[in-house]
């Protein structure tokens, strides 16, 4: 049998009660994040862009967006949720692959639920069963895929939406392997994107394209049957590298979303080690900015490959730059949503401590730690040496941070009392009758 | 200059008058042949399906589909224009980079034309700049990007359609720029699905992406600026060797219209020799097809590489069967869409000579070239060479054979007269006021 049939047949076949127990509650604590990402990003630039132009085109707008008052067509909510919740780069990272799973399986997926019935039960386990093959087709292909360029949570994150809408449509298994096939045919979105909106379109694109794979499949649109492992292939062609029986070793027994994590602050995750030990040492010396001369950070290489970006201007930007992160921490003591608008980058102090900040690679550090030197207008030195920075495997962050961090971002979109109401519906997620009743809580009023 | 830049320049400022009449001439054949083939592919199942599925999902159904009845928004229509236009795999081809350049980007230009203001002189003029665009993105990648598995029709199609939209929309420099962008992080069509009804979605995806693009660029969604040529661009992640001067290289001077080819049979270009020559060879000789006993193909290595499918059993299987070509050529004595059916494959005489039909690679032999030998039952042996098939850059079908070609399949659509009348309005297409009045006589009343 061939890895697409088996990754077809397992996932036509998976009952809810097959799902166990925590990893169910890590679906909740992810579906928790990424509602309040998309909540977060529902005001932003980018979101409303997409809106005004695609507003325009939609068909009989009976899906709820989230966080946005308009309605549109399941296909083209899908596209904008995906947007939104991915904009702030607050989502859930997989640090095995890289990979956002969440934004392209969650987008389609709520906008599938705001105009069909699907209760909560079907919508956690599709959404599990997106989850999973999103990262499952990137650990296949990690890190060549990665490596040359592709940005994965697009390319790979196509795979997990067209299942979960396949899965909810109850597709049989020769119509699942021609929804994978049509993913596949359909994968994209490049790194050169990171710092420019175009980012945020590569989860959305994923949503909305996969959702339509799993339309056209239904429908006897057919695909070739090695939409994954064939000689001209997703891994073939987009990877030089690949090991397709990640794909479906231990299929029903282990999970990624167990190793999934979330950021606590809304940029590239390699930056994180280096904000949390600014922010520290900060705190633990009552520092100053002003008395600050020259800040050297020591990295791993991957985050200089990511994350390097110097000379910035833009907030956007911002989220790609790691000397940026460490210049807030010191600055400000945090890295929330206002320290990556472009009011703060530009800011003259955050402007001063980050251009006098140096980043080096290192490979002995690891991409969860960093080492920071921070050097006095009166040449007293400080250093902060971390391991491991908040919300990694080590230091996850907990349900109660996780509601906090919804709390914030949905503000922005929401009244408080609607936030909270919303919170706790999706912290229930699998006790809901009807994803539409809670999908709708989404709207402002 | 970057190159993307250097582009987005040339597409903006260029005016019709800058185009050579040989140009536009070569231009108005390539409107001719693909609106010819969106007619041919109208009524076939695999545009049915994808109408059937996405117009449920239409916006405001403003837009014509070519040789359809039911109208579409735009970015729908150019999604179905580009499955009909290549579904029968009878559109040009860049022998240089084996490019359909023509699908992408008439279907998104006639789906935009066919709502809005657009004259035919500024309609042939998107046309050629986005053609042009197409196959230089293809010729600074070929044969990397093509031969690891790319369909570069989709996959370079997508930038053709963008600017060619973004011409339309009058978009300025900096808008262009992120246009490319925006088409570079959405390219995708893999190889594999190859034989299967996803092929044709490919410039069908490719057109309605590039068009999206171009209207968020518009609307300010910016982009990275090196979509091209950037370290994690276009190039360099979807090509392992490129040369990025070959798209910039003479913009303006030299024109891949003029080697742009149309074809005589509705198949992978590559079969064209095989099949040409077992049509003369049957012709020369008067032969039965009951009496060959076997048949030997000696070919390019390539011509396997595409077209090697064995043990066939749809049409559209057939169309990357050289040795079903041949079979036909054969036992028929032509290779029309007819010869390309469900039915054509399974008849019991075409699959005996194509079962009985081997095919060998030979890297002497040239991609427009062919050995045909036939072994007769009673033991005679009769052979054809072929330097140069019909169709090719040597032997280019006449502006009288593509009117044919246009009215033999413009009546799978539409009245005989209907289809004349629409044959002239493409040959004149220069001379429109309004280019929405064409396209409306594509419509079967």
């Amino acid at each position: 049998m061939t890895i697409t049939q088996e990754l077809a047949e397992y996932l036509v076949e998976s009952r809810p009660a097959d799902i166990p127990e925590d990893v169910r509650q890590e679906g909740r604590r992810a579906l928790v994040n990424i509602v309040g990402c998309a909540l977060g990003g529902a005001p932003e630039e980018a979101t409303d862009i997409a809106m005004r132009t695609f507003a325009p085109f939609s068909g009989h707008a009976n899906a709820f967006v989230v966080g946005r008052r308009e309605r549109l067509d399941p296909l083209h909510a899908a596209l904008i949720n995906g947007i939104s919740s991915h904009v702030h780069d607050y989502d859930d990272t997989l640090p095995k692959n890289y990979i956002h799973a969440s934004s392209p399986v969650a987008s389609a997926l709520l906008a599938y639920a705001a105009c069909n019935e699907v209760s909560g039960e079907d919508f956690l386990h599709a959404f599990i069963l997106g989850f999973e093959t999103t990262s499952r087709v990137g650990n296949a292909t990690y890190p060549a895929h990665y490596d040359v360029g592709w940005h994965s949570t697009g390319s790979c994150g196509v795979f997990g939406a067209a299942v979960a809408i396949g899965k909810l449509l109850g597709l049989d298994v020769r119509q699942m392997v021609w929804t994978i096939g049509l993913a596949a045919t359909q994968a994209a979105g490049i790194r050169e994107m990171f710092g420019s909106m175009a980012k945020a379109l590569h989860p959305g694109r994923a949503a909305q394209s996969g959702y339509e794979a799993a339309l056209l499949a239904r429908n006897g649109f057919t695909s070739g049957v090695e939409g994954l492992e064939g000689p001209r292939g997703f891994a073939a062609v987009l990877a030089a590298r690949s090991d397709l029986s990640r794909v479906t070793d231990g299929l029903g027994e282990d999970f990624d979303l167990r190793v999934n994590t979330y950021k606590p602050f809304p940029c590239g995750i390699v930056n994180h080690p280096s904000i949390d030990a600014c922010i520290q040492l900060k705190e633990e010396n009552g520092l100053d900015s002003e008395a600050i001369k020259a800040v050297r950070l020591t990295v791993a290489p991957l985050v200089i490959d990511l994350c390097g970006k110097q000379g910035i201007s833009t907030g956007l930007q911002g989220k790609f730059s790691v000397v940026h992160g460490a210049a807030v921490g010191l600055v400000r003591g945090r890295a929330g949503l206002d320290e990556y608008t472009d009011e703060t980058v530009n800011d003259p102090e955050v402007k001063r401590v980050r251009e006098a900040t140096t980043r080096t690679g290192d490979a002995s550090i690891s991409e969860d730690g960093v080492h920071v030197e921070v050097e006095l207008k009166d040449g007293k030195i400080l250093t902060k040496a971390l391991q491991h920075s908040l919300g990694n495997l080590e230091r996850p962050m907990s349900d109660e941070q996780l509601s906090a961090k919804f709390r914030n971002q949905g503000v922005r979109a929401l009244p408080a009392d609607q936030v909270e109401q919303l919170l706790q519906a999706c912290w229930r997620v699998d006790t809901h009758q009807r994803m539409a009743d809670v999908i709708a809580q989404s709207v402002p009023k």
